[in-house]
C-alpha cells in the first residue's frame, strides 16, 4: 500500500480559530482509495515551521498532501517553505499569471498587486489548476517521493484534490497492490451502543473486516474496513459484512455510501412521483434547507413556511386560534394543525410539520428545553410524535430536523 | 511565553472518521492563556507512531499536550507508548484502580478485565482524575518539560482540561512572562487580498502586532496578535492596531470578537425595535435558519417563506404571474416583488428576498449558476442587488445569505 502524510499548513489552526475539517476530508478519501495515511502534521505561517513539517513527512511517506499557505497574502509561506525544502527557486509561471489575470477581469475588477505572487512556483514544479479561485495548487517530487499542495479553503481543495490529484494517487496505488476496502451504513433510529449491542461480536478487534463507528446528530455510521491480498478478496469479505449487518438493523438504515437522510427522502420522492412542503417553527428554516441543500430539489419540494409566531401560524396555515390557545404553540395539536393547514395551502402529497422549543430560554417544567412535536400529513392520514431531544440549541434543531426527514423517510418506504 | 505542542492519538483522525476538534479547543484554550502553540502532530493507535510524535513535541515546546489511547480496549496504547517514552515501566496504581472499580459499581455493572489497564500509569507520572469516565489521565515530567495526557472523549476531555490542567499551564505560563493578546475584527463586502491591500504595512510580517486573516464563505476575520512583556503593553499595541484598522476599513467590519453577521443583525433590530421576515427561492430557508441560530430570534423574526416553485410565489407572496413570465423567477423584479409580498404579508419593517441559481443544474450563459438577486424592502423603499457568486451549491447559497444578512445589516446602520 502507498503511504501518506497529511501537512497542514496555518496559524489558523494552531490558534484554534478553524477547526481542521481538511485533514479528515483527505484521510476519509485516501483510505477509500486504499492508501494508508500514516500521520499529520500542523505547521503555523512560518517556513522554517513548514519545511519541518514537510521533512517529517518525507521521511515517513511516499506521498506528501499539504493544504494551506498560498493565499496572496505576507502570511502565505507555503510556495517559499515548498522551494527551499526543494532546494531550488520561486520562478514566475507566465501562464498562471495570465489565468489568475483572466479571473479578475472576469469578475471585473481589478487585480492587486499582491495576487501576482500566487503565480510563482518552485522551479521544476507544475502548476495544478483550479478552477474557482486564484491560488493554483503545486505538483512536485523530490527523491522519488510526490507531493501535493493546495489551498486550504475547503471547497477549492476538495475540487482539486478530486479533480487533479486523487486519479493520479489512485494510479500509484494500484501499482502498489495490497486493498483495503471500506463500506459506509449509515443508520437512524438508536444509539451508537445499541447498534454496537446488535452487532455483537461483528465488533471484535480480531476480525477482518473492522466495524468503527462515527456519530453526528443522531445519525450512526457504520464503517466496514476489510483488507486482502487483491480487490475481489476485500470486497467478497465487506460483502459478507454488509449483508449480516444489513438483516441485523433492518429499517435502522437509511443507506449505504455517502448519501444523506434528506438524499434518500429526495430519492423516494422522485421514485414515487410525490411532492413535499415544510412547516417549520422551532427549526426555523433547517428543514427546509436541509431537503434544498440536495440539487434537484425542486423536484420533489414544492415551498415551506417558517411560522415562528403563533399570529403567522393562524394567517398562513390556517391554525384555528382556539387550537394554539386550548394546548400551546407546542403541542401536539398545534402540529398536526400546521401539517394540515401546510399541506391544504400547498397541494403537496406529504407535508412536515415541527414544533419544539429549542432554548436555550423559553422551557418549563411541563414542557422542557428539547420538547419537539413533529407531523407528518398525507392523504394517509396525519401522524404526529412527540421527542425530548437533548443538548444545545443547535443539536437540538437539527435533531429535531433529521427526526423530521426520518420520519417521512419510514412513511414513504411503506407508503 | 511557554511553548506548547499538541500531540492526537488515534486511526479514527487519520482515517478521516473523526474530524480533529480537540485540536482546535486546546489550541484555542492555550493561546487564551498566552501560551504558543508551535505544532499538532497525529500519531495512529502504534506504540512507535505515539513515540515518535511524543519526541517531535518534545523537541518543539515545554508543555505537551497529548489526547486520545487510553480506552480500554487492545488498540490503546498512549499508555505503553509513554512508558517508553519516558524509559521506564507501567504499574499499577491501586488507588486508581479502586476508582475505576468505583465507577462499575455506580453503574451496577461489572467491570470488564479490559477496564483494569486504564489503572497502569507510568513510574513517577501522576494520575489526573476524569469525573465522568474511567480513561485517568496522566502527569508526566522529562528533562524539564510537562507532559499531559488526556482521554480523546471530547467532553471527558474539555472536562479534565479545564478542572486539573489548564490551571496548572496558567501557573507556568504566569512564571514565564510574555503575554499574548489576541483581537478579532470580522469583515463582509471585501475580498482577503483587497483587505490585506487596504490594511498595507500593517500586515508586514515584522511588526508586532502581527494579522492574520481567515475566510469563510466571504466573512474576511483579521486577527491581531500581539506579543508584549507585560498584558498592558499588549493590550496598548493592539489596542492601537484596532483603532488603525477600524478607521480603515469602515463599514466593512461588523463585528469584533465572536459576534456572528446573524447576531449583529439580531442586535441591530433589538436596538431599533424593528422586525423582519424573509422570503427565499434558491437558499431554501437557509436565511431563515441563520436569523433563528440566534437564541432569542422570536423577539424580531417574525416568519419566513420557503417559495421555490413559481406557483408558491405567486400564491403566497403575492408576485403577479405576469413578473416571473416577463422577466423569469431569477431577476431583479421577481426578487423586489416577493420582498414587497413579504412586507405586506407578514407586516414586518423589513423584509429580504433572495431569488437565484444555487446549481449545480439550472445555469445558461445569460443566466448562470451563482447569479442571485436580493432585495431588501422597507417603509423606505425597495433595494435590489445583483450578485454572481462562485463556488458549489452550498457555498452559493451561503454566500447569498450572508450577503442578505450583510445588506440588512448596512441598511440598519443607516436607517
Amino acid at each position: 500500500m502507498a503511504m501518506a502524510s497529511i501537512v497542514t499548513v496555518g496559524n489558523e489552526i494552531l490558534s484554534g480559530y478553524v477547526v481542521n475539517t481538511n485533514t479528515a476530508y483527505l484521510a476519509g478519501k485516501l483510505l477509500e482509495t486504499g492508501v494508508c495515511v500514516v500521520s499529520e502534521h500542523t505547521a503555523g505561517d512560518e517556513e522554517e515551521a513548514i519545511i519541518k513539517a514537510l521533512r517529517l513527512a518525507a521521511d515517513e511517506a511516499d506521498l506528501i498532501i499539504v493544504t494551506g499557505g498560498l493565499g496572496p497574502t505576507e502570511d502565505d509561506l507555503t510556495r517559499e517553505a515548498l522551494a527551499r525544502f526543494l532546494e531550488t527557486e520561486l520562478e514566475l509561471d507566465k501562464k498562471l499569471l495570465q489565468k489568475i489575470e483572466g479571473i479578475f477581469r472576469g469578475r471585473g475588477i481589478s487585480m492587486s498587486a499582491n495576487n501576482k505572487r500566487q503565480a510563482f512556483i518552485p522551479k521544476g514544479a507544475t502548476a495544478i489548476a483550479n478552477i474557482i479561485g486564484t491560488a493554483a495548487g503545486i505538483r512536485a517530487e523530490w527523491k522519488g517521493k510526490i507531493i501535493f499542495v493546495m489551498p486550504g479553503v475547503p471547497y477549492e481543495m476538495k475540487l482539486m484534490f478530486e479533480k487533479s490529484i486523487l486519479p493520479e494517487i489512485k494510479k500509484i496505488q494500484d501499482k502498489k497492490g495490497g486493498v483495503k476496502v471500506i463500506r459506509k451504513i449509515n443508520c437512524f433510529g438508536e444509539g451508537e451502543s445499541k447498534i454496537a449491542e446488535m452487532l455483537g461480536d461483528l465488533g471484535s478487534r480480531e476480525r477482518n473486516p473492522q466495524i468503527n463507528y462515527t456519530v453526528d446528530c443522531g445519525t450512526v455510521t457504520i464503517h466496514i474496513t476489510t483488507t486482502g491480498r487483491d480487490r475481489k478478496e476485500a470486497e467478497e469479505l465487506a460483502d459478507k459484512d454488509e449483508k449480516n449487518i444489513t438483516k441485523r438493523l433492518g429499517k435502522l438504515i437509511f443507506s449505504k455510501g455517502d448519501l444523506s437522510l434528506e438524499e434518500v427522502v429526495g430519492e423516494l420522492l422522485v421514485q414515487k412521483g410525490k411532492t413535499i412542503a415544510t412547516a417549520e417553527s422551532c427549526t426555523g428554516g433547517l428543514l427546509a434547507k436541509m431537503i434544498t441543500d440536495a440539487a434537484g430539489a425542486s423536484r420533489y419540494f414544492l415551498q415551506g413556511w417558517v411560522t415562528y409566531s403563533n399570529s403567522a401560524k393562524i394567517k398562513e396555515l390556517g391554525v384555528e386560534a382556539d387550537i394554539i390557545e386550548r394546548n400551546g404553540a407546542i403541542s401536539e395539536e398545534t402540529a398536526a394543525a400546521m401539517a394540515k393547514g401546510a399541506r391544504q395551502k400547498s397541494g403537496a402529497d406529504y407535508t412536515i410539520a415541527i414544533t419544539g422549543i429549542a432554548g436555550p430560554e423559553g422551557g418549563s417544567e411541563q414542557k422542557p428545553v428539547g420538547l419537539v412535536f413533529i407531523s407528518v400529513d398525507s392523504e394517509g392520514g396525519t401522524d404526529t410524535k412527540k421527542f425530548v431531544f437533548r443538548g444545545d440549541r443547535a443539536s437540538i434543531r437539527k435533531r429535531a430536523a433529521k427526526t423530521a426527514l426520518n420520519l417521512l423517510r419510514l412513511k414513504l418506504q411503506i407508503d
